[in-house]
């Protein structure tokens, strides 16, 4: 047994436990009741990160929430990773679904999981996935078999667009100079098929108001008379999308990268069992795009889903109002080239054209991201894959993600880095839901398979 | 001065502060939470009947909320009037529009109430509006004018579809047997142009849920492949009417009672200024049903408005969540002589049937009441027009109201007994709505005009 893996073995317990620590704090960066937590949880990382042989710890302020940043410089001859990863987490909401609190973790066992899975938000997205990192210092220090320099960058801002990040990024050039950039807050297929994503989506979000009487009305003396605003955003929304499920905005898909029949095909290749999927998700059946497969509906192609709509009366019993307004949030994925402040530009434009005059229209950009496709021929890649191979025996697979991390497109621009996104969360995960969880065995996974990364990606750079 | 004239003006500062200290109990029946409220609300309205001089005042229990008895009986061969209202409310909410609090009332000048008028939830509907019938019996009492014999029966269900009110009727036919009903619970014109309501429309109102995956999903990873709830529930309440506001449910309008050109020409007299009617509620422009006028879609045709709808995130930031549900409440006013069962039915079979094979529905009916239409010529209408004639110095007009006392047509079937609708409320009175009010003019007008309807329908009964 190699000495990492036998320190791993040792303390395999007190990681978890610190983990755990870390979870306890409800750092949620949506909402400004959760300030002191969030801000409590990145002193919290710094202090890991001392601890785990760290040198440089500092806790950046930005205009926003703090950013961590960490280094230990083995060698200046040496290759550098910097590692990137947050700290804050999505809100819990809707709580009554959660068997468990949310910012108390325990472990359970699963059916994927037979040897348990940590339930709390952040489990996996991505206090879990950011402290594999940390850990993996600590085995790396702890056995003095760190192959290259280490960099960190924990933000606290991630689940809402990484407003700050940009502004530090290119304030901090040179703290900032690596030779890759190696992030884990992304899946993989499965436990025993391992994969690499290589491309992300983007993200345009919204907020929208319809305002129509200024007044809640009766709707027995009004109904049938003035446009009630629920209504009409029903028309609107439900217009936004045809039969097919395209996107009927004006310019939505211009810029949309069409991928090749053999893309196409090889994408096809990744294990996937529809009825599996359905079941898994209590679905008698799935709806999309025409013309797409379920895994390109979700990774390749853009969508438009409203995530959250409220207005009226939402009470116990039945009461007869014309509202004043409806609101709903609104959010875009996007596709390898849509950029996003032009797509709520043309949301915008659109949605306003499309209200009737008897109501007033507000459109609230809220954040965006770019999408994001990653290289397989780089040392980077190539480093991530052997370093799978290791700790798997198997040969990971590149994937596209439906998800969104918006940085990883400003991370290119600011610094001309690539971003190798290895990451060990499964879908089944639950990450953004109640009863977030995320594997026991992924998690040590990590911590194992990190190292091996850092020794390829130093040879091969050394090649 | 006629001495009830003049007994009603030397006690009008005691008639406003006892309906305050009945405003003053949040008796919201709607709300499970302000039981005791309600109750105490009808001990409350059995008191004030007590003072007042009625007789043989009962305090009736139903399976729901109790129903206030009380009588006055001068002369068994003396004609009978029975006088209903309700001692319940609509839910404040929302709070945070209220200029004060919904119950504590209090006295402001307006530009329509220049003497000042009650603004506090129920102020005119219906507790300002059924307690005049106390005082106005106070006052008959206590100058010795009662012309006939006077039954109450103050219920406490109305703003949640009577439930318990024809379960009450049927077991007291004798108990209720009376002339006429005599109603306050609607409005009129305006305070220089006396109206009596003739005819109501009915309601169906239901609750729909929108099912989707089994648990929240992330939109990244799940977005464009999953039904989200929420665009799916938009896109079937937008069908539910057509451009032309038509709704599109198969045979909502098979029985709907067609106003004659006569009839709609008539109503055209009634005063009625849009551009006044926009301006007061804010609007650039009104919408509705192709083909008919403001007045007419407020009152003779059908409708189907939205009254809440909720799902997803609704909290500060961004959450980029598809959720597993959304729901919404949903009310049909129907017009002579629509079914509001089959209404009801036709919907949830329609609403059903148009759901994709992604989700699941699910439709709750909640209360539901019968359109109606009152006579013209009988001797209640003639009495309560000549007794606005006396008070107003004008003839009232008859006109059509689109809200809907559903118990109106229960009446006539269990008891064979037209209402007269012989309301003193505004449509600015904003009913249901923040800041409801009630003009002082309005509740002393009231006062002063019911014991001449008790005059003149004694009299036209004896002719």
């Amino acid at each position: 047994m190699s000495s990492q893996k036998e320190y791993l073995e040792q303390n395999k317990e007190r990681f978890v436990e610190e983990l755990f620590e870390l979870l306890r704090i409800p750092s949620i960066s949506a909402d400004s009741a959760y300030k002191n937590d969030v801000l409590k949880t990145a002193d919290a990382v710094a202090e890991s990160l001392r601890k785990a042989g760290a040198e440089n710890v500092e806790i950046c302020e930005t205009p926003g929430y703090p950013i961590v940043y960490a280094d230990k410089i083995v060698d200046p001859s040496l290759p550098t990773v910097l590692v990137y990863g947050h700290y804050d987490v999505q809100p819990p909401d809707p709580l009554d679904l959660w068997t468990t609190e949310p910012f108390e973790p325990v472990i359970r066992k699963t059916e994927i999981h037979p040897d348990g899975a940590i339930f709390a938000r952040g489990a996996c997205d991505d206090k879990g996935q950011m402290f594999m990192h940390v850990k993996a210092l600590e085995v790396m220090n702890q056995t003095g078999t760190l192959a290259c320099n280490v960099k960190f960058m924990i933000e606290g801002e991630e689940e809402v667009g990484s407003e700050n990040l940009g502004w530090f990024v290119s304030r901090n050039q040179e703290k900032l100079a690596a030779d890759v950039i190696l992030i884990s807050d992304t899946g993989m297929i499965a436990n025993d098929s391992p994969s690499i994503t290589t491309g992300l989506r983007g993200l345009s979000y919204v907020e929208v108001k319809v305002t129509g009487p200024n007044r809640d009305l009766h709707s027995g003396l009004y109904g049938g008379a003035v446009a009630n605003p629920i209504n009409v955003l029903t028309n609107m929304i439900a217009s936004l999308q045809d039969d097919n499920k395209h996107i009927t905005i004006p310019g939505f898909y211009e810029d949309v990268q069409e991928l090749s029949d053999a893309e196409r095909e090889a994408m096809a290749k990744a294990p996937f069992n529809l009825d599996n999927y359905k079941k898994a998700l209590d679905l008698s059946d799935v709806d999309g795009e025409l013309g797409y497969s379920t895994m390109e509906r979700a990774s390749i192609r853009p969508t438009l889903d409203v995530n959250g709509i409220w207005g009226g009366y939402q009470g116990e019993g039945a009461k007869t109002v014309i509202p004043s307004w409806a609101k709903a949030k609104i959010s875009m994925r996007l596709v390898p080239h849509q950029e996003p402040g032009k797509i709520t530009e043309l949301f915008q434009k659109h949605f306003e054209a499309i209200a009737p005059k008897s109501v007033k229209v507000e459109v609230t950009p809220h954040h965006g991201g770019l999408p994001y496709v990653s290289p397989t021929d780089d040392p980077g890649y190539r480093a991530a894959s052997k370093a799978m191979e290791d700790s798997f025996g198997k040969t990971p697979v590149p994937v596209r993600s439906g998800g969104s991390i918006p940085i990883v497109a400003l991370f290119e621009k600011e610094l001309g880095l690539k971003s190798i996104l290895m990451g060990f969360g499964l879908d089944s995960d639950a990450i953004h839901s109640p009863n977030e969880h995320y594997g026991l065995f992924n998690y040590y996974k990590g911590i194992e398979t990190i190292p091996h990364f850092f020794k390829h990606f130093a040879a091969l750079k050394s090649e």
